[in-house]
């Protein structure tokens, strides 16, 4: 069966560049996102976790978006992330990131609350999707447990389906569970389900995923985009195995901080090295370490990262 | 070891009621505000979990704490919830409420990211408060597990008044655990710790705490505040196992569309039955349940909850 018409490819949460002032750095948002594009990322799923979306208000999202939009960058690749726990708040941000023209919103359920069942997270997502009322809407569902704790079980995920077929088009599985993605690829063959680690890439695409959204496209694109061209030839499980190593070597690290440490290694640019609180900053000898490791992988991150521009 | 100067007392987490199409009802907000401090509460934590705060957008809780000014609150007795997952949110929050006049701010740790360390949470608060930069910002730390999944270590909440002495005032407790109020309480005795349920209250008075927040306080508060000014008589015990009873039979249901469905029917006032999702109506059968045992306990809601006005 075919899939809806939608995202496919690979997808990058893109990072968002924090001054020395901690507020949002425009300027390196739009260069940084502009490269991935042109590294090969299909879409950017902008504000999302690796992001540090809920680490800013909702009108730092917005202006963040606009810049994007302003810096040239086509709008109908980009899939912000959007779901806040109010309904309001995710109202008002959805329906700015459809009327600027984005091909789809990540919306995360309403997250604060612990022991919430399928019947409220679809009461939110029914009203949430009545309220914008715009036919132009394409929600892709944010399966996170490890940071919402609860998700979207088959389920409710069939029942937002069946109510509204033209608006949920897919789902980001981040749960980290094979058995989970398998299960959603089989119940929902027509949704575009997206991996939410690259170490599920070639597993996903051979079972029908439409790509992969995942924290080291920030760093590692061109690479993850070569699998996805190519991953019915005899050298995908190769080109699957050096990825994997790559992400297995960022994971011993706290993901974000590590991912804006080896951009600004690089780049040769300290400034990527700031993050918002709740993270803080790596200790020195444990950036040294991650540093290391990438090089002992003989992995080619120098080149394209250092040819970013600015 | 005297206390700092803050809040004491019975301090109710205001219920927000909402309107047919889900908008927050600011007329029976502010008269049901009143009415709590009227019946004996010594002020109000609005915009906590019982609030529904984190289901409603900055704004909305910004118009309504407006609202209170103008209806004549005293503003000295509001305790409004500020925190938010991003500095940006919560320093705006913050702002407004100190320069609205309010008494303290009830401030929850960024609890979108869940693998967070006492580093990181200690972070956030210190670059919130260094943005406020007012003296007169009073911080009341949120502990609230349930919901947050981490929370604030002793160690941690020690950091904090080291650094913030004037400002760290004080903590509610909603772990439901006695033995981290019992730390609490031994470790830091000049600050003002709240159990956040009243089936701690009369063990936390004897062991120092200021008072208690609690979400039943919407529709018992008289009762609560006879306990607290009665705790160290020979009738505190009847007393608390009294507000318990009510307690044990609420928590049997999900506790806020049940305190709301209490209001709606002593009151006679159905409007007062709508919650935000992801909250959900309460099934025919499951009200009428929860009423029965109420009236069971041969407990007075009626009489105070149709004295409320309007």
């Amino acid at each position: 069966m075919a899939r809806i018409d939608g995202f496919s490819g690979v997808i990058s949460p893109a990072l968002t560049p924090f001054t020395a002032d901690l507020e949002p750095d425009t300027g390196r948002f739009v260069t940084h996102c502009r490269w991935l594009l042109d590294q090969g990322c299909a879409g950017l799923a902008v504000f999302g976790t690796t992001s540090e979306a809920n680490s800013q208000s909702g009108s730092e999202r917005m202006a963040l978006l606009e810049a994007l939009a302003e810096g040239g960058v086509d709008t109908a690749v980009l899939m912000p992330g959007t779901g806040a726990c109010s309904i309001s708040e995710t109202v008002a941000l959805t329906k700015h990131a459809v009327e600027l023209g984005c091909g789809g919103v990540l919306m995360l359920p309403p997250y604060y609350y612990k022991n919430v069942d399928d019947d409220g997270i679809f009461r939110f997502f029914d009203e949430t999707i009545q309220r914008i009322a715009d036919d132009r809407l394409r929600v892709y569902l944010y399966h996170i447990p490890p940071q919402t704790v609860f998700g979207f079980s088959l389920d409710l995920i069939g029942r937002l389906i069946d109510a509204y077929p033209d608006t949920i088009v897919g789902i980001k599985d981040s749960s980290g569970d094979w058995d989970n993605m398998a299960a959603i690829l089989k119940a929902f063959p027509t949704i575009n389900m997206f991996p939410g680690s690259e170490s599920f890439m070639l597993k996903g695409l051979r079972h029908g995923a439409a790509g992969c959204i995942t924290a080291s496209a920030n760093v590692n694109p061109a690479k993850l985009r070569e699998l996805y061209d190519n991953w019915e030839t005899p050298e995908a499980n190769a080109m699957q195995e050096s990825i994997s190593a790559l992400r297995t070597t960022i994971q011993g690290y706290p993901m974000v901080p590590a991912l804006k440490e080896i951009i600004a290694h690089y780049k040769g640019d300290n400034a990527w090295r700031m993050t918002r609180p709740p993270f803080t900053a790596m200790a020195a000898a444990q950036i040294e370490k991650l540093l290391a490791e990438l090089a002992s992988l003989d992995y080619a991150l120098e080149r394209p990262l250092a040819l970013t521009g600015e």
